[in-house]
């Protein structure tokens, strides 16, 4: 059945409402990029921005998903509602994501339980037109205006992925281990400058000094201009130790980065960046839509490919193309 | 002093008669994506397409650079002429691969040795508008007009980025190591794919049974619809035991490419991509250019971030307005 504005309108209410089964609809529409989903977002924009949005990612088989089900349940043991995408793009072969999307669920809330102030959503989508960070991004942002608290955005992995799709988070959390052979050298850039607070989870393991002081070595080398160096918290995610330690760290660096204004600079940093990324998407829609279909995408890559055009001539010619092709569909009655 | 036309064409004309300084300065010239880079690009272009280009990726400390060296210089052996592009964007306290660059390729040569067939090139620069892989698929382009046969690009790590990197590659090695702890499954799912051949490097160390067990379970799970299966190849870099063996596997599998047209395929698919690819920067320079300089995306971002906008109706808007000031911009003349 397809939408129209009102059923639109009548959905996002229900989802405004809290109403579990409408926001898995609402996250369906999103996520899987349909008519209907400019209008959902558009819907659910004005809910958002009072949750907190954290981000956790760190290094493969670090123990995220344990530490941030600790987190969730601590949250909302003092009442605070809290949503949780787990985004993992990594497990193409086995269904992944969206298989344990149900089995991570019922670990969480246990057998026979509802509770209406937990929302689990996992993501697995690879290779959409927007990207990966596009739609968990679009994804949190609903998931926040059915009324959370706290939005975590889980992901797998420490790769530029990763960090496109933190970027969006008020506070991040990077999550290291002991003794994974995964040194923290090898770790990408980007998440030294990302991270605002750094976990050392499995830390009964041995090697916990040793990554602290690497993590440390790695933060005077950086030279930030940070007036603050971002904290370091052991953990065990299977015995809850040091999760509470965590908590308060977590609330003090909120309280900081609100203090200092920082909440509100990375917010705008957020939009920029992620406006950029929907003006691209849109030119290149248009440019689909004005001569630059991939079937013409197709013939044009084979001329190139048998060396009878040269793309870095063509291309130019192919955008002037689009901007004259779009000019001339829009203004068919003048000329009439 | 800026390039006119005719300074980029000597300029090529040195570059394609294997001027190792010339090349140098060509290269820049693409790297720092000045005004004359597109010439410099246009003018190569028609001298490429005969080289093998060769990606070789996989997990950090798998000792990819030792591999990559004994590859260049069994080559420069046969007589054949080598290109080495090595991209690591993971170092940027310490200057990374800018500095490691000299270091390199002053130890590949030995001391006092000029090999005028072989040219190395270190890239590490990030968050380009292009982006790393643009920049090093139009180096890899320069470094192969200058009459190259064989082009090595040799990436750090395994997450998108590089996938992205090696996909100009006609042939990928994928490497690992027997026990980093960086089990195969945690590899990105694109990796995979996209190679050709496996290299267990270091296969001396404990272990290499049971990481090409894994690649071996994983292939049979990823039920590829290829008729080849990528062999797995042992090899043990600082020594040189079985580079001569996979020296054979890649001049096979280059063959079997060939003889199946699946070359010309992927050169076809490589263009395709990276046309959509320079189509969008294109259209974003347009978009700058015409209303969405950096300085109105900061603003538009600032009322999105303080709820005055919607971005899911203002990025439409703005994307209008582009097309509109771009045609005022184009026929200022027709008006009058």
């Amino acid at each position: 059945m397809p939408f129209n504005d009102t059923a639109v309108r009548e959905l996002v209410e229900r989802v405004c409402a809290g109403e579990v089964r409408s926001l898995a609809r609402a996250i369906s529409l999103v996520e899987n990029d349909t008519p209907e989903a400019q209008a959902v977002l558009s819907a659910c924009f004005p809910f958002t921005g009072h949750a907190l949005r954290i981000g956790v990612t760190g290094a493969p088989g670090a123990g995220k998903s344990t530490l941030v089900d600790r987190l969730a349940r601590s949250w909302r043991e003092s009442g605070r509602k809290v949503g949780i995408v787990a985004v993992d793009p990594t497990s193409p072969f086995t269904g992944g994501a969206i298989l344990g999307d149900r089995i991570r669920m019922q670990e969480r809330l246990g057998p026979n339980q509802i509770d209406d102030g937990l929302y689990v959503r996992s993501m697995a989508t690879r290779g959409s037109l927007g990207g990966l960070a596009r739609t968990t991004a679009d994804v949190a942002l609903v998931i926040e205006a059915s009324g959370k608290d706290i939005v975590l955005i889980e992901t797998v992995g420490v790769g530029q992925d990763e960090i496109d799709i933190v970027r969006l988070a008020d506070i991040t959390l990077v999550v290291l281990v002991p003794g994974m052979g995964d040194d923290v050298q090898s770790l990408k850039a980007g998440i030294m400058e990302i991270a605002d607070i750094f976990v050392i989870n499995k830390a009964d393991r041995e090697g916990a000094d040793r990554v602290e002081k690497e993590i440390r070595a790695l933060q005077s080398l950086a030279q930030t201009h940070e007036s603050r160096i971002p904290p370091v918290v052991r953990t065990i995610g299977t015995s809850g130790a040091g999760v509470p330690e965590l908590l308060g760290v977590v609330d003090q660096t909120r309280q900081w980065l609100a203090a200092e204004g920082r909440l509100e600079v990375r917010r705008r940093q957020y939009w920029r960046a992620r406006m950029e990324d929907m003006v691209r998407l849109a030119l290149l829609k248009e440019a689909r839509a004005h001569g630059l279909s991939p079937e013409d995408f197709a013939h044009h890559a084979e001329l190139v490919a048998t060396k009878q055009e040269d793309p870095y001539h063509l291309v130019p010619e192919l955008v002037a193309e689009v901007f004259r092709a779009r000019l001339a569909a829009s203004t068919p009655r003048m000329k009439e």
